[in-house]
Protein backbone atom coordinates (compact mmCIF):
# COMPACT_ATOMS: atom_id res chain seq x y z
CA UNK A 1 0.00 0.00 0.00
CA UNK A 2 1.06 3.18 -0.89
CA UNK A 3 2.46 5.27 2.32
CA UNK A 4 0.51 8.13 2.34
CA UNK A 5 -2.71 5.76 1.85
CA UNK A 6 -1.63 3.85 4.90
CA UNK A 7 -0.84 6.97 6.87
CA UNK A 8 -4.42 8.53 5.90
CA UNK A 9 -6.34 4.90 6.35
CA UNK A 10 -4.61 4.24 9.42
CA UNK A 11 -6.73 4.58 12.29
CA UNK A 12 -6.42 3.50 16.22
CA UNK A 13 -8.97 0.33 15.99
CA UNK A 14 -10.16 -0.53 19.67
CA UNK A 15 -12.67 -3.66 18.20
CA UNK A 16 -10.60 -6.90 16.57
CA UNK A 17 -11.86 -9.78 15.27
CA UNK A 18 -9.97 -12.95 16.82
CA UNK A 19 -8.79 -14.34 13.42
CA UNK A 20 -5.15 -15.29 14.06
CA UNK A 21 -2.56 -12.85 11.91
CA UNK A 22 -0.52 -15.25 9.52
CA UNK A 23 2.57 -15.27 10.08
CA UNK A 24 4.44 -13.69 6.97
CA UNK A 25 1.94 -10.64 8.00
CA UNK A 26 3.12 -10.42 11.35
CA UNK A 27 7.22 -11.67 9.80
CA UNK A 28 7.08 -8.31 8.07
CA UNK A 29 5.56 -6.00 10.36
CA UNK A 30 8.43 -6.85 12.90
CA UNK A 31 10.64 -6.34 9.75
CA UNK A 32 9.37 -2.83 9.29
CA UNK A 33 10.14 -2.29 13.06
CA UNK A 34 13.33 -3.98 12.91
CA UNK A 35 14.64 -1.51 10.02
CA UNK A 36 13.72 1.94 11.54
CA UNK A 37 16.76 4.34 12.39
CA UNK A 38 17.37 4.97 15.87
CA UNK A 39 19.57 7.42 17.57
CA UNK A 40 23.36 6.12 16.84
CA UNK A 41 21.43 3.54 15.43
CA UNK A 42 21.80 1.81 18.74
CA UNK A 43 18.50 -0.13 18.14
CA UNK A 44 17.61 0.10 22.07
CA UNK A 45 14.67 -1.94 21.51
CA UNK A 46 13.00 -5.13 22.21
CA UNK A 47 9.30 -6.01 20.93
CA UNK A 48 7.10 -9.10 22.90
CA UNK A 49 4.90 -10.85 21.08
CA UNK A 50 1.93 -11.90 23.38
CA UNK A 51 -0.38 -14.29 22.39
CA UNK A 52 -0.83 -16.25 25.38
CA UNK A 53 -4.57 -15.84 26.25
CA UNK A 54 -3.62 -15.79 30.24
CA UNK A 55 -1.17 -13.64 29.82
CA UNK A 56 -2.78 -11.24 27.49
CA UNK A 57 -5.84 -11.03 30.07
CA UNK A 58 -3.46 -10.14 32.86
CA UNK A 59 -2.47 -6.96 30.59
CA UNK A 60 -6.05 -5.46 30.57
CA UNK A 61 -5.60 -4.09 34.67
CA UNK A 62 -2.14 -3.28 33.63
CA UNK A 63 -3.59 -1.11 30.94
CA UNK A 64 -6.18 0.82 32.96
CA UNK A 65 -9.01 -2.13 31.91
CA UNK A 66 -8.77 -1.66 28.48
CA UNK A 67 -10.38 -4.27 27.72
CA UNK A 68 -10.54 -4.36 23.98
CA UNK A 69 -6.60 -4.97 23.80
CA UNK A 70 -7.30 -8.78 24.60
CA UNK A 71 -9.31 -9.19 22.10
CA UNK A 72 -6.64 -8.83 19.41
CA UNK A 73 -5.05 -12.01 18.48
CA UNK A 74 -1.73 -10.56 19.68
CA UNK A 75 -0.59 -7.64 21.68
CA UNK A 76 2.69 -6.50 21.30
CA UNK A 77 4.84 -4.76 23.86
CA UNK A 78 7.71 -2.24 23.12
CA UNK A 79 10.10 -2.00 25.46
CA UNK A 80 13.63 0.43 25.78
CA UNK A 81 17.11 -0.92 27.01
CA UNK A 82 17.67 1.86 28.68
CA UNK A 83 21.39 1.29 29.26
CA UNK A 84 21.76 1.07 25.45
CA UNK A 85 20.50 3.92 24.13
CA UNK A 86 21.95 7.71 23.22
CA UNK A 87 21.70 9.13 26.60
CA UNK A 88 22.26 12.80 25.52
CA UNK A 89 19.49 13.81 22.75
CA UNK A 90 19.47 17.22 22.46
CA UNK A 91 22.21 17.66 25.55
CA UNK A 92 18.82 17.34 27.92
CA UNK A 93 17.69 13.20 27.54
CA UNK A 94 17.61 9.86 26.92
CA UNK A 95 16.87 8.88 23.15
CA UNK A 96 14.92 5.91 24.30
CA UNK A 97 10.88 6.95 23.76
CA UNK A 98 11.92 8.32 19.90
CA UNK A 99 13.78 5.39 18.93
CA UNK A 100 10.46 3.58 20.18
CA UNK A 101 8.10 5.92 18.85
CA UNK A 102 10.03 5.44 15.29
CA UNK A 103 10.54 1.93 15.53
CA UNK A 104 6.79 1.68 16.71
CA UNK A 105 5.14 3.96 13.91
CA UNK A 106 6.90 1.86 11.08
CA UNK A 107 5.11 -0.97 13.00
CA UNK A 108 1.85 0.80 12.77
CA UNK A 109 2.25 1.95 9.08
CA UNK A 110 3.12 -1.50 7.72
CA UNK A 111 0.18 -3.10 9.41
CA UNK A 112 -1.83 -0.60 8.01
CA UNK A 113 -0.69 -1.56 4.30
CA UNK A 114 -1.20 -5.52 5.18
CA UNK A 115 -5.02 -4.71 6.36
CA UNK A 116 -4.31 -4.78 10.10
CA UNK A 117 -5.60 -2.69 12.96
CA UNK A 118 -3.39 -1.13 15.71
CA UNK A 119 -3.82 1.21 18.71
CA UNK A 120 -0.86 2.90 20.24
CA UNK A 121 -1.47 2.10 24.30
CA UNK A 122 -0.59 5.19 26.36
CA UNK A 123 -2.37 4.48 29.24
CA UNK A 124 -1.07 1.66 31.66
CA UNK A 125 1.11 1.28 34.54
CA UNK A 126 4.42 0.57 33.75
CA UNK A 127 5.27 -1.42 36.95
CA UNK A 128 2.20 -3.83 36.39
CA UNK A 129 3.11 -4.61 33.17
CA UNK A 130 6.60 -5.16 33.57
CA UNK A 131 5.23 -7.58 36.30
CA UNK A 132 3.02 -9.35 34.03
CA UNK A 133 6.15 -9.40 31.05
CA UNK A 134 8.77 -10.41 33.62
CA UNK A 135 10.40 -7.10 31.87
CA UNK A 136 14.17 -6.26 34.30
CA UNK A 137 14.94 -3.38 36.08
CA UNK A 138 16.80 -1.09 33.25
CA UNK A 139 14.28 -1.88 30.45
CA UNK A 140 11.23 0.64 30.11
CA UNK A 141 8.00 0.01 28.71
CA UNK A 142 7.08 2.48 26.18
CA UNK A 143 4.01 1.34 24.78
CA UNK A 144 1.77 -1.35 23.94
CA UNK A 145 0.11 -2.09 20.88
CA UNK A 146 -3.20 -4.82 20.13
CA UNK A 147 -2.40 -6.06 16.55
CA UNK A 148 -5.36 -8.04 14.46
CA UNK A 149 -7.87 -7.65 11.71
CA UNK A 150 -10.22 -4.72 12.48
CA UNK A 151 -13.80 -4.84 13.75
CA UNK A 152 -14.92 -1.52 13.26
CA UNK A 153 -14.05 1.62 10.76
CA UNK A 154 -13.58 4.40 12.85
CA UNK A 155 -13.83 7.59 11.09
CA UNK A 156 -10.88 9.85 11.14
CA UNK A 157 -10.26 12.01 14.37
CA UNK A 158 -10.19 15.65 13.71
CA UNK A 159 -6.73 17.34 13.56
CA UNK A 160 -4.74 21.10 13.92
CA UNK A 161 -5.21 22.74 11.17
CA UNK A 162 -1.41 23.30 9.31
CA UNK A 163 -1.20 27.06 9.86
CA UNK A 164 -1.78 25.90 13.48
CA UNK A 165 1.19 23.01 14.06
CA UNK A 166 3.69 24.78 10.94
CA UNK A 167 5.75 28.37 11.11
CA UNK A 168 8.80 29.52 9.24
CA UNK A 169 12.33 30.27 10.26
CA UNK A 170 11.51 31.27 14.02
CA UNK A 171 9.16 30.22 16.36
CA UNK A 172 5.61 31.98 15.80
CA UNK B 1 5.52 4.69 -3.16
CA UNK B 2 4.84 1.89 -0.97
CA UNK B 3 5.60 1.55 2.99
CA UNK B 4 7.76 -1.36 2.49
CA UNK B 5 9.78 0.20 -0.44
CA UNK B 6 9.85 3.67 1.70
CA UNK B 7 10.99 1.89 5.14
CA UNK B 8 13.72 -0.01 3.05
CA UNK B 9 14.73 2.80 1.03
CA UNK B 10 15.01 5.53 3.42
CA UNK B 11 18.42 6.44 4.52
CA UNK B 12 19.82 8.91 6.74
CA UNK B 13 21.37 11.06 4.43
CA UNK B 14 24.20 13.34 5.00
CA UNK B 15 24.52 14.92 1.54
CA UNK B 16 21.90 17.24 -0.29
CA UNK B 17 21.52 18.70 -3.92
CA UNK B 18 20.69 23.03 -3.27
CA UNK B 19 17.70 22.38 -5.52
CA UNK B 20 14.65 23.80 -3.77
CA UNK B 21 11.73 21.69 -2.71
CA UNK B 22 8.60 21.78 -4.63
CA UNK B 23 5.93 23.77 -2.58
CA UNK B 24 3.25 20.67 -3.33
CA UNK B 25 5.86 17.84 -1.80
CA UNK B 26 6.47 19.84 1.03
CA UNK B 27 2.92 20.31 1.29
CA UNK B 28 2.43 16.45 1.41
CA UNK B 29 5.18 15.44 4.00
CA UNK B 30 4.24 18.55 6.12
CA UNK B 31 0.29 16.54 5.94
CA UNK B 32 1.35 13.22 6.53
CA UNK B 33 3.03 14.62 10.06
CA UNK B 34 0.05 16.47 10.61
CA UNK B 35 -1.84 13.45 10.10
CA UNK B 36 0.05 11.18 12.51
CA UNK B 37 -1.67 9.62 16.22
CA UNK B 38 -0.51 11.06 19.56
CA UNK B 39 -1.74 10.25 23.01
CA UNK B 40 -5.16 11.30 23.48
CA UNK B 41 -5.01 12.96 20.44
CA UNK B 42 -3.35 16.19 21.61
CA UNK B 43 -0.96 16.56 19.07
CA UNK B 44 1.01 18.51 20.97
CA UNK B 45 3.43 19.92 17.99
CA UNK B 46 4.79 22.71 16.13
CA UNK B 47 7.37 22.21 12.96
CA UNK B 48 9.54 25.02 12.18
CA UNK B 49 10.48 25.26 8.62
CA UNK B 50 14.38 26.80 7.88
CA UNK B 51 14.50 28.15 4.89
CA UNK B 52 16.13 31.31 5.75
CA UNK B 53 20.17 30.80 4.64
CA UNK B 54 21.32 32.63 7.34
CA UNK B 55 19.17 30.73 10.23
CA UNK B 56 20.18 27.38 8.93
CA UNK B 57 23.94 28.88 9.10
CA UNK B 58 23.04 29.60 12.88
CA UNK B 59 21.88 25.87 13.32
CA UNK B 60 25.16 24.32 12.40
CA UNK B 61 27.09 25.37 15.93
CA UNK B 62 23.63 24.09 17.70
CA UNK B 63 23.98 20.80 15.78
CA UNK B 64 27.43 20.20 17.38
CA UNK B 65 28.73 21.27 13.87
CA UNK B 66 27.33 18.80 11.51
CA UNK B 67 27.69 21.33 8.98
CA UNK B 68 25.67 18.93 6.31
CA UNK B 69 22.16 19.83 7.29
CA UNK B 70 22.80 23.85 5.99
CA UNK B 71 23.29 22.48 2.81
CA UNK B 72 19.51 21.34 2.65
CA UNK B 73 17.35 23.88 0.83
CA UNK B 74 15.60 23.15 4.77
CA UNK B 75 15.85 22.21 7.97
CA UNK B 76 12.53 21.20 9.59
CA UNK B 77 12.82 21.02 13.67
CA UNK B 78 10.55 19.43 15.81
CA UNK B 79 9.08 21.09 18.87
CA UNK B 80 6.81 19.51 21.29
CA UNK B 81 4.03 21.72 23.75
CA UNK B 82 5.01 20.36 26.98
CA UNK B 83 2.28 22.31 28.64
CA UNK B 84 -0.12 19.99 25.80
CA UNK B 85 1.04 16.60 26.39
CA UNK B 86 0.07 13.55 28.00
CA UNK B 87 1.67 13.79 31.20
CA UNK B 88 1.43 10.39 32.55
CA UNK B 89 2.49 7.30 29.71
CA UNK B 90 2.89 4.30 31.38
CA UNK B 91 2.24 6.06 34.63
CA UNK B 92 5.46 8.04 34.63
CA UNK B 93 6.33 10.37 31.51
CA UNK B 94 5.33 12.92 29.55
CA UNK B 95 4.19 11.26 25.71
CA UNK B 96 5.75 14.10 24.04
CA UNK B 97 9.00 12.31 22.79
CA UNK B 98 6.95 9.65 21.41
CA UNK B 99 3.89 11.45 20.01
CA UNK B 100 6.91 13.80 18.03
CA UNK B 101 8.69 10.55 17.03
CA UNK B 102 5.52 9.42 15.35
CA UNK B 103 5.44 12.70 13.48
CA UNK B 104 8.26 13.44 12.49
CA UNK B 105 8.33 9.90 11.27
CA UNK B 106 5.19 9.88 8.74
CA UNK B 107 6.92 13.06 7.66
CA UNK B 108 10.36 10.74 6.86
CA UNK B 109 8.43 8.39 4.83
CA UNK B 110 6.38 10.24 3.01
CA UNK B 111 9.90 12.18 2.56
CA UNK B 112 11.26 8.80 1.05
CA UNK B 113 8.39 8.40 -1.01
CA UNK B 114 8.93 11.67 -2.51
CA UNK B 115 12.17 11.11 -3.33
CA UNK B 116 13.46 13.22 -0.43
CA UNK B 117 16.19 12.59 1.85
CA UNK B 118 16.06 13.29 5.64
CA UNK B 119 17.94 12.65 8.69
CA UNK B 120 17.03 12.66 12.22
CA UNK B 121 19.34 14.98 14.40
CA UNK B 122 19.29 14.00 17.52
CA UNK B 123 23.03 15.53 18.45
CA UNK B 124 22.01 18.68 19.37
CA UNK B 125 22.45 21.27 22.26
CA UNK B 126 18.33 22.37 22.86
CA UNK B 127 19.67 25.45 24.58
CA UNK B 128 20.98 26.67 21.32
CA UNK B 129 18.70 25.51 19.16
CA UNK B 130 15.72 27.73 21.01
CA UNK B 131 17.87 30.77 21.46
CA UNK B 132 18.11 30.38 17.40
CA UNK B 133 15.17 29.77 16.47
CA UNK B 134 13.33 31.94 19.11
CA UNK B 135 11.39 29.24 21.02
CA UNK B 136 9.68 30.26 24.43
CA UNK B 137 10.49 28.30 27.45
CA UNK B 138 7.76 26.11 27.45
CA UNK B 139 8.34 24.46 23.93
CA UNK B 140 11.08 21.55 23.83
CA UNK B 141 12.93 20.48 20.86
CA UNK B 142 12.83 16.92 20.58
CA UNK B 143 14.63 16.57 16.69
CA UNK B 144 15.97 18.10 13.83
CA UNK B 145 15.79 16.97 10.25
CA UNK B 146 16.94 18.42 7.23
CA UNK B 147 15.14 17.63 4.53
CA UNK B 148 16.21 17.91 0.18
CA UNK B 149 17.16 15.73 -2.77
CA UNK B 150 19.86 13.39 -1.76
CA UNK B 151 23.41 13.39 -3.12
CA UNK B 152 24.42 10.78 -2.04
CA UNK B 153 23.68 6.82 -2.26
CA UNK B 154 24.51 5.79 1.44
CA UNK B 155 24.39 1.60 1.81
CA UNK B 156 22.41 0.08 4.47
CA UNK B 157 23.41 0.36 8.09
CA UNK B 158 23.51 -2.64 9.77
CA UNK B 159 20.61 -4.18 11.89
CA UNK B 160 20.42 -6.23 14.83
CA UNK B 161 18.96 -10.02 13.97
CA UNK B 162 15.07 -10.46 15.20
CA UNK B 163 15.55 -12.85 17.33
CA UNK B 164 17.79 -10.33 19.25
CA UNK B 165 14.88 -7.87 19.14
CA UNK B 166 11.93 -10.27 19.19
CA UNK B 167 10.58 -12.05 22.10
CA UNK B 168 7.62 -14.25 22.73
CA UNK B 169 4.74 -13.99 25.72
CA UNK B 170 7.62 -13.56 28.24
CA UNK B 171 10.76 -10.92 27.96
CA UNK B 172 13.88 -12.78 26.74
Amino acid sequence: MDVYNAIKNRRSIRKYRSTPIPEEKLKNILNAARLAPSAKNLQPWKFIIVRDEEIKRKLIPACNNQKFIAEAPIIIAGCALEDECFTYMGGYTSSYPVDLGIAVTHLTLAAASEGLGTCWIGSFKEEKVKEVLGIPNNVRVVGLTPVGYPDEKPERRPRKNPDEIVCYDKYK
